[in-house]
């Protein structure tokens, strides 16, 4: 049965794009090393045509479809289960800058183009596509937008899904629906492209993707600001949102510890406020120019320093002194490993719950893990934190992931929910969190989601036991 | 049987709150009052719970409901049909402000609230609430979002589905989906929100929404630049958006026959720039000062007169200057019905596209139905037009109508369809444009559209007739 699946895949793609033996590890282990798959094999298509093929025979043979960009998804979403029998569907190999359309401000892609590709073909042409995140070397734009991903420009310009006007994705099956759009405005019908967006491969697997351009800012400046809490943090950006609109592209916050570890693993970094509960790092992009950010920075940072929200402040002179406190900010992740393992959480709150949430977290996983230490940085401005549970200092980090990470992601969730808040903010569900959604979404959201996996994917061909 | 549905909505919603005698035109009649329907009867239910218990009976009845909110739909998507069969479930007694929470910049209403009531409510904390569209006054906020709004300020903020962070639905069922949220980023399951806005009550009730605000800016003001082409319009619009970003909120183009209709027909009306085959409405929104806003404005359009994007300009000296160009422009609509019968068309294409579809369209209308005056002006900076075609000087306007709408529209959205364009940018589809829609949609998208609706509204309780 599968023999005879492989061979007529085989007959479609070319024997060589079918690959089923040797070293699959890449297609087969996930971007964080947590989980080995074993999958039947690995298709590499050429084009949508043949993912359109390799979907109707997979559907005609009874064989399930994990579709694959980068893989670098964090949720264990984009690998096969360990049975051997499901097939990876790689868009890899569709890499193509289909058209540009400068007028319109618009690109479309193939599926498998990878995100720097992408930044690099629009700054080509002059203009910026905004989305930004730390794997973009890698991630491709499809997997981007089967997972609707953030990172650091969301404030200003949205998450993947704002940034994409049109869609071609492949249906279960293997029909084409060509919503490759660049209109602003079309309200013909229900909004299919943001269904597909976010549903991790689940509904459909998208195949190209028409995107939003914007012209290049005249300059990207920082500052970073010290503020005695979070209160005074959330204060700051409301502040920062009315003097600069736009303009602020960026709002990150660090806390104390965070910035601790960075210094003990990366000494040679600097550390413009080294006294700072709460590190601000701002991000400006101006028209005009960077004296003109610059001047804007100081009158907001001047009034925030008189009406008491923040202690200390710090504004970039340079290209140069931007990219250093940016690569403090990047740096934090590393540090984390460095300092030994850790239990994270990609969580979002409305930005006005951020200082209770945390409170109320802290003193809950004090209470019940004493010495855990908290790594709290992350995207405030779009409420969204990486608040990340490092282990006692000195314990065996392996032996208490192993008997607290459950709880401790229990506590968090918890707090989390009570808080009007997101369990995941900008990674998704995969596998990982598929139980975290089916216990804490509400049975009519789970009831509406069902019933539209049934409808477009009756089968069960796409991604079986990812999200739903 | 209707008796006993009639007796139970009393029941449940109290005897006032169930209209089935007198004059009830004002819910059977649609906006621009091309149908005139006949209602069961109009329930006007208090709260979330009551909607639910008024859609569970009709379920049990087998009673069909058309949603209502403001009744200002363009596309007859919000009165029943002429059986008296249909149920209208009007949501406008469901008008509380639930929350505002001005840290996170969001605002959380009833879905009956209208839309103006809404901006005053943001204005009131100092914040904006962006949506703006000329039926303010009447239209709610659910209606604004089962119809995926647009109006003038979508080149910054987007449409009504952009503004919309989260949404309370009754389902089909009578089922709540609390999906009420104010979060920026959340990726926990498929993107419900998305799917019922734009879906004109066919899939759901909104019955709440969570909105975006946004800081006021510090200055709004306006500029005029005279073009000779709508080449020259497209390009000025590139060098706006560069040197201006989101500063720029504004850019509606009008062509001189609508100009000269307001002309005519409001001659104490200015006219700044007289001689202009094309004029440009730039409005911009500085969080600095008016003076700033000025400045730039003079900066972008001198710039753009030495690169022979433009003929001339006129920057406003003051906001009674702004509001005096953009009174011109909201006069276009009212000079043309003052001229007489006319088709309108609301399109949308990709920016770079409207010169050649202008000058097709334009030459296939003339060589169809010569004399026929073109009036084409909109929202160019969304690639949005509203190309309205007033009968030829003198014709018997009825009569011409009766005769060629249909054909007019065909000439009209096959040049649409041929520059990748939409036959219904901002109105939707209701049961105006449904069979366009059969016909212009592909099949694969028509599929999965009913493939969504069977799943959610497998009785076709909902708005049968309208969208699909």
């Amino acid at each position: 049965m599968s023999a005879e699946f492989l061979d007529a895949l085989r007959a479609t793609l070319g024997p060589e794009h079918v690959l089923s033996e040797g070293d699959l590890s890449a297609y087969e282990v996930d971007w964080r090393k947590r989980w080995h798959g074993k999958a039947l094999a690995v298709a590499r298509p050429a084009d949508t045509a043949q993912v359109a093929a390799v979907l109707r025979l997979c559907a005609q043979h009874g064989v399930t479809v994990v579709p694959q960009g980068g893989n670098t998804g964090l949720v264990v979403g984009s690998v096969p289960d360990d049975t051997g029998r499901q097939l990876v569907l790689s868009l890899r190999r569709m890499n193509r800058v289909r058209s540009f359309d400068t007028a319109n401000l618009t690109l479309t892609v193939d599926a498998g183009c990878v995100l720097q590709a992408v930044q690099e073909a629009a700054g080509a042409q002059g203009l910026l596509f905004p989305l930004s995140l730390a794997a973009e070397g890698s991630a491709t734009i499809g997997g981007n937008l089967a997972s609707n991903a953030g990172g650091t420009q969301v404030l200003r310009y949205g998450n993947a899904r704002e940034l994409c006007l049109g869609l071609e994705v492949v249906t279960a099956q293997g029909e084409v629906w060509d919503g490759l759009s660049g209109l602003r405005k079309d309200n013909t019908g229900y909004d299919l492209r943001d269904l597909f967006i976010g549903s991790e491969g689940t509904l459909g697997v998208i195949t190209a993707a028409t995107l939003k351009l914007f012209p290049q800012p005249a300059a990207v400046t920082t500052a970073m600001a010290a503020c005695a809490s979070l209160e005074q943090s959330v204060a700051l950006l409301k502040a920062a949102r009315a003097r600069l609109g736009a303009g602020l592209t960026g709002f990150e916050v660090m806390g104390r510890f965070a910035l601790d570890l960075v210094a003990k693993h990366f000494p040679e970094l600097p550390r413009p406020l080294p006294g700072a509960a709460w590190t601000v790092l701002l991000e400006q992009s101006d028209e005009e120019s960077e004296t003109h950010a610059q001047e804007r920075f100081e009158a907001l940072l001047a009034a925030a320093l008189e009406d008491g929200l923040i202690e200390d402040a710090a504004v970039a002179q340079s290209q140069a002194q931007s990219k250093a406190m940016w690569h403090v900010r990047e740096s934090i992740s590393l540090a984390q490993a460095q300092e030994g393992l850790n239990i994270k959480h990609d969580i979002a709150l409305p930005v006005s719950n951020i200082p209770a949430f945390c409170a109320q977290a802290d003193a809950a996983l004090q209470a019940a893990f004493p010495g855990v230490r908290i790594v709290n940085f992350g995207h405030l401005g779009d409420g969204n934190l990486h608040y990340n549970v490092q282990v006692p200092e000195g314990g065996d980090g392996a032996a208490f992931l192993r008997e607290h990470e459950a709880a401790v992601n229990r506590v968090v969730f918890d707090a989390v929910q009570a808080f009007d808040g997101s369990f995941s903010a900008e990674h998704g569900i995969g596998s990982l969190k598929r139980e975290e959604l089916a216990q804490r979404k509400s049975p009519t959201a789970l009831g509406l989601m069902r019933a539209i996996k049934q409808a477009l994917d009756p089968q069960g061909v796409l991604n079986p036991g990812r999200v739903l």
